[in-house]
């Protein structure tokens, strides 16, 4: 199987990752932070070591401010119903994925006042657009860093210093980001940092993040067993003990840890040229072929390996059934983001993507292309 | 190491549990639900696998009725935060987990009614004093099925059919009892059920899950990207999607897969009584020493297999070091319980608590009692 469905989750993983989560299972899992006996130890010193790993690659100086969740989602639904409350205003955009745009739909309903800023059709936010939504009562902006339909990369450090000198929350969603392109939460004034551990992390699946700078309150989401302050009957306000409620995913974690090593070593950036080469590569043969209908932009400025498209005439979803025969994996349809088809013009029927990881090749890329013109060639010339 | 402490977390998991886990990551854990591909149609019925075997462990007809979560601590946070609204009576018990307690004391600073029974010194619920206490408004009866700290495990026989006498949604924690006894959700008139993977299941940390019997209203918890209705901004009401937001732990899941196989080959009453033979024998020489403090029943009668104690005059920590540095693992303290400390007088001290699992050997149980003695001898003898 060829894989070019890493904006879904990253496959394959570093060896190490692996052997780090069957290390983890195999000869320390206990619960961390739930026992003083070596196990637990290990398995609280592991999560702790993921922490740092993460911290030092995002520019966050204490990485106790930086909680684990089970996915990015999570860490939205947390920033995004512990931020905002009744009254409030927040400023989102027509590019967000549905983990923010549906928990804002609830807190809509809830008497928070949202504002969704259209993008361009390149998929890209005028920072100013922005700017000229804000009133006295906007709390927050929630902006998706990179798009997993059109890959466009927003002017994050824009935003986050409009952010800065209104006073407001600046949540930034790295699903598609994080691993791929440098964050500094210091320098783009990043509040509230979402993030996945299983996308280009290269952790497992059940990891995830979210970063909340000193200072900010916020409500917590699920309450339980922290195994610090075990007899009160309300949750510590600390962090991370605030957000990470019940038991860890520490085999889980350890894998990431491992994952981020991996990217450390290698560094994003070589991992960043490695991905966009092959995008490059991807856009430019699928700008020759004249049945292909490209969406968002067409140059590898400001993106991130993700390249949506259709075949003329040929629905998503049978595209994606034909390279599947032929042994690619690749993700069709609305990709969980409900506002940016209308913008693009695929609201009713989504959109053939595909998204390169760091272990995918040239040849991955000519294959795919292969394949898309004899799919062509059956529906229309056979 | 001698691991004892698997009321926390079970440790080791069957060989296939590694090997499940390990092949699923090498080999297809793409997006479940999220492409049509060939790894993630893998990924998706692996985890439909696991969903039957459960379903079926517990006598749940429909297993789409059973979303999967990061913990029993999150399907609590699910169950309680999504069925209670202001106005809302709810009756629970001092032998709760903080997984429930802390929940509860939220809700309750947003208008619920939440009226905690006591339970005896054994650790027990007399049902009738739950039925004493049902109100016109009340709405749910939460109760722990087996305590975490004194192993007591509750008539939910009785509990649920006064439950489904007045109408009331009976959400039972099985955190405790989970693979270790027999749960019937029809029987037991079990209306939300809530259980950890990573336990009594044997499956991997980042495993949960929640059932909600058909019928029952439940608000989504976590929105977001469900792989289904992509293209709507709101979370659909359908189980399992209404609460699996984002990509799921597939790894985690597929390993529990393999957990839930195990137990049902050797069978849950087989696995009861090989835990509850070496609680029997530790209960028996703990009875022994005239310097041990034995909290809750004394029997194996209705109980798990947990056991706590405390050596007199040492305080727990100090014993669980001990006990570490003799390379045997248990838990000592507070257990994440607020208010079971204070019905067993060990508010201000915690206890020593053994949780042996399927894997443990009477050889382990002698090993712990010798060094228990020496605890003993060391600080009072010699």
């Amino acid at each position: 199987m060829i894989y070019l469905d890493n904006a879904a989750t990253s496959f394959p993983k570093p060896s190490k990752v692996y052997d780090e989560v069957i290390n983890c299972m195999k000869n320390y899992c206990a619960n961390p932070g739930r026992g003083s006996h070596d196990m637990a130890i290990k398995s609280a010193l592991k999560i702790m070591e993921c922490r740092d790993l993460i911290g030092s690659l995002f520019n966050i100086k204490n990485s106790l401010n930086i909680a684990f969740t089970s996915n990015a989602t999570e860490a939205l639904n947390i920033a995004i119903k512990g931020v905002l409350k009744k009254g409030d205003h927040v400023i989102t955009t027509t590019i967000e994925h549905n983990s923010v745009l549906r928990p804002l739909s609830s807190m809509s309903r809830q008497g928070v006042d949202v504002t969704i800023v259209q993008c361009d059709k390149g998929g890209f936010i005028n920072p100013l657009d922005i700017k000229e939504e804000i009133k006295v009562n906007t709390k927050a902006i929630i902006v998706n860093h990179a798009s997993n339909v059109l890959g466009s990369i927003q002017d994050i450090r824009t935003i986050g210093e409009i952010s800065k000198k209104y006073g407001l929350i600046f949540i930034l969603d790295a699903s598609q980001s994080a691993g791929s392109i440098n964050i500094d939460v210091e320098k783009d004034n990043i509040d509230i940092l979402a993030f996945p551990g299983h996308k280009g992390l290269l952790g497992p699946q059940g990891t995830g993040g979210l970063y909340i700078k000193e200072g900010i309150n916020i409500k917590p989401f699920k309450e339980g067993g922290t195994g610090s302050s075990s007899n009160l009957m309300v949750q510590p306000k600390e962090m991370p003990d605030i957000i990470e409620s019940g038991t860890s995913n520490t085999p889980g974690i350890a894998g990431l840890s491992a994952g981020v090593k991996f990217i450390k070593k290698i560094g994003i950036r070589n991992i960043y040229n490695e991905e966009i080469e092959l995008t490059k590569q991807l856009l430019e043969e699928l700008s020759k072929l004249p049945f292909i209908k490209l969406y968002g932009n067409k140059s590898i400025y400001n993106r991130v390996a993700v390249v949506s498209f259709n075949i003329e005439g040929i629905d998503s979803s049978v595209v994606g059934e034909m390279l599947n025969e032929a042994e690619i994996a690749i993700r069709t349809g609305y990709h969980c983001a409900a506002l940016i088809h209308k913008s693009i013009g695929t609201e009713y029927m989504g959109t053939v993507r595909i998204s390169p990881g760091c272990f995918n090749t040239s040849k991955d890329i000519e294959e795919l292309i292969k394949n898309i013109i004899k799919i062509y060639k059956l529906r229309y010339i056979n």
